[in-house]
């Protein structure tokens, strides 16, 4: 397949960036419709981005026989519904993390990709980050040896709104899931406990949503190396992501991206710029990596470097997480699932 | 002006580049035709860039009255021609540095422009990038108080082919031009006075080509401060852009751009990565941005952030370099001119 | 006071590292006598600090009324009772780490303190790192605000030999007992629960001697902070030592002393040197100041900045963590005392 | 020769950190006698660092039968007379940068240690800065090939008494010695012409004074290499010694020795340590291995590390580039020697 068409179902800001990244950054993807239960959305963002057909209706979207796949950017709630009609309707997806809360929703989801034969991958972009691959590719290389502690820190610049928070599934499945699948890629292995502990210090209103803001998160591995996770939802100096791995024959560890590399030496102090402000400046070249490969996967007829289960796990995780908060004790992946 | 429309005039490798910003990461700009001597190259360039027409005879663009600006990327024996014959055309103009070799051409082609009352960019891209703009903004918010050293380092990765040392007009004019722009802009003072020292360490061919591919040049502004700027053709880690301005209330010091910034630490020491490879990959942000700027200044009618002077100063600069080195001692900007 | 003269017990390692610095490092301070069970370690550490006496008893100083202070470097098992007659002896008294494995012990010794009115300082060496010490008084002054992360990394370049482990007291005595006297300095908060995690990665034989070489650690504070603590008995790359504090306000990040600051840039990457070896190289400075501190709190009459309880807390912590990795299970340290 | 007897001549700033190093830091080392004109100097520096002897007369020390070796403090203009008189008294000498400012001078001198036979070790400290060293190292393994561009970066953090100025010699024989010699150790190439620049941008005063505060100086080597040399009186920031060598393989860039390495993290930006405040406190270490060195010479019988045509050359570089400055022309070495 030389050119690959596809339908962008939810205009919502993530859909719309992906739509800027496959009309003009993303060779071989075409885009030949945009679909948003708010309509105005997907027109505005079929004129920015050049998209003939603007639907409310994304099932116009799935009936169009000349569209091979489709990148679905709405809300959770319709994702494992509309993986199920797109895989009976033989399109190729991308979707947004996560699949579903509802792990028997998610297996449903999954059965009915395999049946369909079509390809899923799963928005897990910080996989496609320049440095966290080097990262992965030097451990696979067997640069640092066997694995022995991994260490993520992934803090948020500013808290996402109250009513957001109340609808997120909560800290460990709306924020830490990019973490627990950063610690599975990075190491190529598989956690089997976790250890989670959290705090309400960001805002008082998380508390009261039933949330926390900060955490720390233990995790054992198959292999017997440790991970810990921590987060935050605000970290006043922008978006802090930065993972290590240490070996047995040595580590790897990541740093932030700043913002320029000027720096200003003067009589109090040596200062530089800070991080990217978020997700949008941080992971760029990550979103359009992610979707270069989804589309060279489509055209090359290979898996998906993301696939369901890669979906799924982190859900489990995240579950095993947050019955480790409420329950202050370790809790293994085989209780959830 | 709401869009602009825009003709671009030669497509090779970095015509090619810009007209890829220019259709789809510059908005409010709009590629109505290409041309190229080679009218393959500028058909290739077309079908790519969904731009609707390629043409041989670039007069085809300066002919048509719904084109607004060209973007002149031919080669540079023709630059001065074509500007003042897009100027006579009314055309707004962003031109490939240098101008011209000839200041008599170059005179002749800012007279046109003056006369025509259009814009006319030329293409320093450097200052766009975000990191040596940061280092020129604080310089002008007075953060290192009075400037008094000005370091420039900016060394290649590899060569170009000695056919074209042969027509680049030397390292002086060809490399060292952008240096002589950034030591202008770093600080918004003029030169007066250049000492340059040059040899050849790289490759022989390059000395039988009457070329030097090693240099240190040394500046004197008006204000008293001190420049120096030194240069190599072939830096074996890549491309080298750092700078430096040290003055009497503190220092600003801009270091390389890396490729990731993956560090791996083992038995033998701490490894990171290479500076990104080359002015394309180096510089990807600051062409985007100069073209954004240009549109911008069309758009709303202002004067472009590099002008026909800015143009004109650093081809003096570089045969005042020429003639220090081949006399081996310091000249006066005011020899040249 | 003046000059305080002072008697060391124990001339082993680290004895001597400290006679050497109260040698000739320490204004006002004066080696009268070293005692060593091993006589022969007394004279040769006598002979090369130019201290006038060696003997094999220490109580031939603790009964010398010419001394005021002795310095504590014997086995870990002789400290508590040392404490208690130098005490008898009304000697100000500096003792290496841990006071002693027995909270019961430990008790007597700084209740003999308190009794006898002399200064006590332990040798938690960390806290007069010029780098912790200036992240310690960054969170003080309230630069970071309030404290909401604090992450230490400790881990060793190699571990010691088996028949040491054995009697070590396990990695979270031995080993981790620093990081619990960092984590209390850093942000001068208590701990309340702590869960530890482990594994043998680095040798079996830890593992066969009844200790693990790998741990992570995470701490809940009063405040509702929360800390990790990860550690290995082996990093190659040498001794990996960093700290960081988030905080409402920002955060502090501690890395690593390098040896030396040459950074070498090939075709193949950009390489740095490697953290200064171990704690004899990496804390130089530190184990200096920390007898520079002992001297002076002795001179002018002011409280050891390391108290007897600043010594007794980390024991307790230690027994929590060992605890909590045996029953795989958070553990309050009121669960210990 | 086991234990190096030593006489200090001069027992000013310089005099006393060299007691203070001779006395505690450098084994085999042996302080037997200080001495300088104001004799209340001698005896505070014999009292500190437990020297035997102090005497206002010099010839005490070169009389003493039992002194192997001097260590040359003095004010500059004494240094040769008494490296001549210390030869005729076959003591090993250690003198401090320069020799002298007359070359007949400095010539009479070598020729008398020559013929005496003694070991001559100038204080040129910055070789023995690990970083310097392993930079040095580096080049000498063939790391980078061969050298094409050396950079040396030397800023004081403040300007000395203008009392000082008017007898330093002006700015190149008095500071630009320093980088002068660094950049002949660097790559272990000589220079052969010299191009200097200076102003006066510091201090209005420094310029009434005769003396430029402000300098770049251009060198070419034997080679075909080409150096380049920043200075400044003062720079807010601290003591900025930095260097770089550039090479067909590769490149060495030796950065500041910082204060701590706690970096802070805030709103505003990423805040670190400022450099080592002067050279005190960054060539510490140097200053122990340069004593170091010299007694080990004396102990083995071998040739110091920097020799007296490693003092004297450097001094003809400063004329150079004095003349260079004054006549706004490239000098050639051969023209002053």
């Amino acid at each position: 397949m030389d050119r690959v068409n596809i339908g962008l179902i939810g205009a919502g800001r993530i859909g719309r960036m992906h739509a800027e990244h496959l009309a003009f950054r993303v060779p071989g993807a075409h885009l030949l419709a945009v679909a948003d239960v708010f309509v105005e959305a997907a027109e505005k963002c079929a004129a920015s981005c050049q998209i003939p057909s603007a639907f409310q209706d994304y099932h116009r979207i799935l009936d169009n026989p000349d569209i091979d796949a489709v990148v679905i950017c709405s809300s959770t709630d319709t994702h494992a519904q509309i993986i199920e009609e797109a895989a009976a309707a033989s399109k190729h997806i991308f979707c947004e993390k996560p699949i579903d809360f509802d792990l028997a929703r998610i297996d449903r989801a999954l059965t009915a990709v395999d049946r369909a034969g079509v390809k899923l991958q799963i928005g897990f972009n910080r996989r496609f980050d320049p440095s966290f691959k080097r990262a992965r590719d030097l451990v696979a290389e067997g640069k640092i040896g066997q694995p022995h502690i991994v260490r993520i820190t992934s803090r948020d610049p500013q808290p996402p709104p109250i009513s957001y928070i109340k609808v997120s599934g909560g800290i460990f499945l709306d924020m830490t899931i990019h973490d627990f699948d950063m610690a599975r890629y990075l190491v190529g292995d598989e956690v089997t406990e976790i250890f989670a502990t959290g705090a309400v210090l960001v805002d008082p209103e998380i508390g009261k949503a039933g949330d926390v803001d900060t955490a720390v998160i233990t995790l054992r591995y198959v292999s017997g190396a440790i991970g810990t996770i921590d987060n935050s939802r605000r970290a006043v100096y922008g978006y802090d992501q930065r993972v290590e791995v240490f070996g047995s024959a040595g580590a790897i560890m990541v740093s932030n991206n700043i913002r320029d590399s000027a720096v200003l030496s003067d009589a109090h102090g040596v200062h530089g710029a800070l991080p990217l402000f978020f997700f949008v400046e941080r992971y760029t070249e990550a979103y359009i990596a992610e979707m270069r490969a989804f589309v060279e996967c489509v055209q090359q007829d290979k898996t998906p470097p993301v696939t369901g289960i890669d979906g799924r796990i982190p859900v489990v995780m995240g579950y095993a997480a947050r019955k480790s908060y409420t329950e202050n004790r370790p809790v293994k992946l085989s209780e959830i699932d």
